[in-house]
């Protein structure tokens, strides 16, 4: 063999061997911010069984579906939801091209930044704020409007983009799961368009794997450019019992594994979980005052009680942020 | 170098030969049921500029999004809409335990097979076909129906499953985009869930890349069992204006190319076609009447008349089966 060949041969074994690394089954170091304990080793355990050639538990990758609700699961619902801090900032940014807000509820609580005066008004309301600062508009000018604002908008408290108030541990996961053959999806309560500007981004799920609530909205050719208009009228609410629906919707199979936080999950979790085989169901509870923020009965945003009570005796694994996570939000 | 240094070398050499095989784009040369001509060269043209890196035409790999009519487009729509011959065949198998249909519209007709008789009926009849066929059973139970149904229902022109009444072209070229780094959607006036049990197998589309018209469901927990019902009501209409919508809402990004057959798909090629950068349509047109049903603008099933006049001005690709296709259906 000549000395170019055994180069060849010799560069051509590196990759050949980082073909096969890359082949090779995640292994679940890759966990890293996560404590060894019952939640980690659940985990590992159903991806473990279910990729599994040959045994009873193996799933096809075709049918490893995974889905993650996002508010509270995978970044940070509290002091209030992030869409809700984007609908008063809009409020806020449109307030001086509409005098009439100044002595209308709930814009006059939305200007002023007072959360309970918002509240008071009801759905009723809140609907009103959807209709004024996520309709009226084309799609391609909410997407740019949605992706001008989450570059620049900080969280209250850290003074953090709110895309650095992920879970460092539910992104590892996310990798986890992909890594061995999973397609992971979002279904959250959250607008789909809302999200969908930036989660490829921000968490590696592209916008056609978002599930989300969404309004309605109509094509027309306007001034010979065709559009596609956000109407003011709600057209799904995918929470609680409407996330199995919107799955069916979106996704049209039921998935193998869910991982929620709130009461708005349990549904997913219960339909997820119930299917025949080797299923996995997973709820962060938010137990962590000292990193994060501890809450779960008594929130406004993200309550969790029926989980807790539920959840364990369905085989829910239930993560605890203090024992479980070794940090929270990424370095 | 050992021998076994070399063995190794060299099946490391062949390792990494395929890899780089795999990596190459794929050759135009698959597209081998198509006729040397313009509609083959568009193609060929169009998928080489988005590809080439370095150029004013490239497209990142994520922002190849492919969107496919169904019926008319990826399998035969004549006689009728398959899923209308799915209809009739559920009515018939439900009618012994209606005995009420058998002197009430649209179902007498229906189960007569008189096709003229069930149009008479107009949208409400059909509504009233939906409903009696498609809803009332859980998602399932519907999916288990479609499946069976699929199997084994034949056409009733060539006596030949329905799933291989497609078109080889087609199947040729949803191939070609995706070794090039296409994401292939279906975006069909068809039902959602009616699709859903064989595109993968048939296409190689999965589910969740499959859009279409849809009914109302509702999840619900009956005798401890967690299901999704489905409702007699219509949700959603993927056709002509609604293609658009659909796309926004199951993709949440405008493709770059768009491929149908009749003018209820317009408005998916007009939106797809008129957005920033090199971008895509094809319209399949069946003038073919010797391998296939020669049809157009007097149609009752995938009537095209503005797409002739209009497609080409807008520099979409008509092609004609008779003149662009080697062969029609798979062997």
């Amino acid at each position: 063999m000549s000395r170019l060949g055994r180069m060849i041969g010799r560069s051509a074994l590196f990759a050949a061997l980082s073909l096969l690394a890359a082949a090779a089954p995640t292994l679940a170091q890759d966990l890293a911010s996560w404590n060894d304990g019952r939640a980690r080793s659940a985990i590992v355990d159903f991806v473990t069984a279910v990729t599994t050639e040959d045994t009873a538990d193996y799933v096809e990758p075709a049918d490893r579906i995974a889905v993650f609700d996002n508010d509270g699961t995978l970044w940070s619902e509290q002091p209030m939801y992030v869409q809700l801090a984007f609908a008063l900032d809009r409020v806020k940014a449109l307030a001086p091209r509409h005098p009439e807000w100044r002595d209308a509820e709930p814009f006059k609580s939305a200007i002023a930044g007072d959360l309970k005066g918002v509240a008071a008004s009801g759905e009723k309301g809140l609907l009103r704020i959807v209709a004024a600062t996520h309709a009226g508009i084309t799609s391609d000018e909410f997407t740019r409007i949605a992706t001008d604002w989450i570059a620049t908008a900080k969280h209250p408290k850290t003074g953090k983009p709110y895309t650095s108030m992920i879970y460092q541990p539910m992104l590892e996961l996310i990798g986890y799961l992909k890594a061995n053959g999973f397609q992971v999806f979002i279904v959250s309560g959250g607008g789909i368009e809302f999200m969908r500007p930036w989660t490829a981004q921000t968490y590696g799920i592209p916008p056609q794997n978002v599930v989300g609530s969404s309004i309605k909205s109509k094509y027309e050719v306007k001034d010979g450019e065709p559009v596609i208009m956000r109407l003011p009228e709600i057209d799904f609410i995918d929470d609680g019992p409407g996330k199995p629906v919107g799955i069916y919707k979106f996704i049209g199979r039921r998935p193998i594994a869910a991982f929620g936080n709130s009461d708005g999950d349990f549904q997913m979790l219960e339909w997820t979980t119930s299917g025949a085989g080797r299923r996995f169901g997973l709820i962060v509870h938010h137990d962590d005052a000292e990193r994060e923020v501890a809450y779960d009965r008594d929130s406004p945003f993200g309550k969790l009680a029926k989980g807790l009570d539920e959840g364990p005796k369905r085989g829910w694994t239930i993560v605890s942020i203090k024992n479980d996570w070794k940090r929270v939000f990424p370095e």
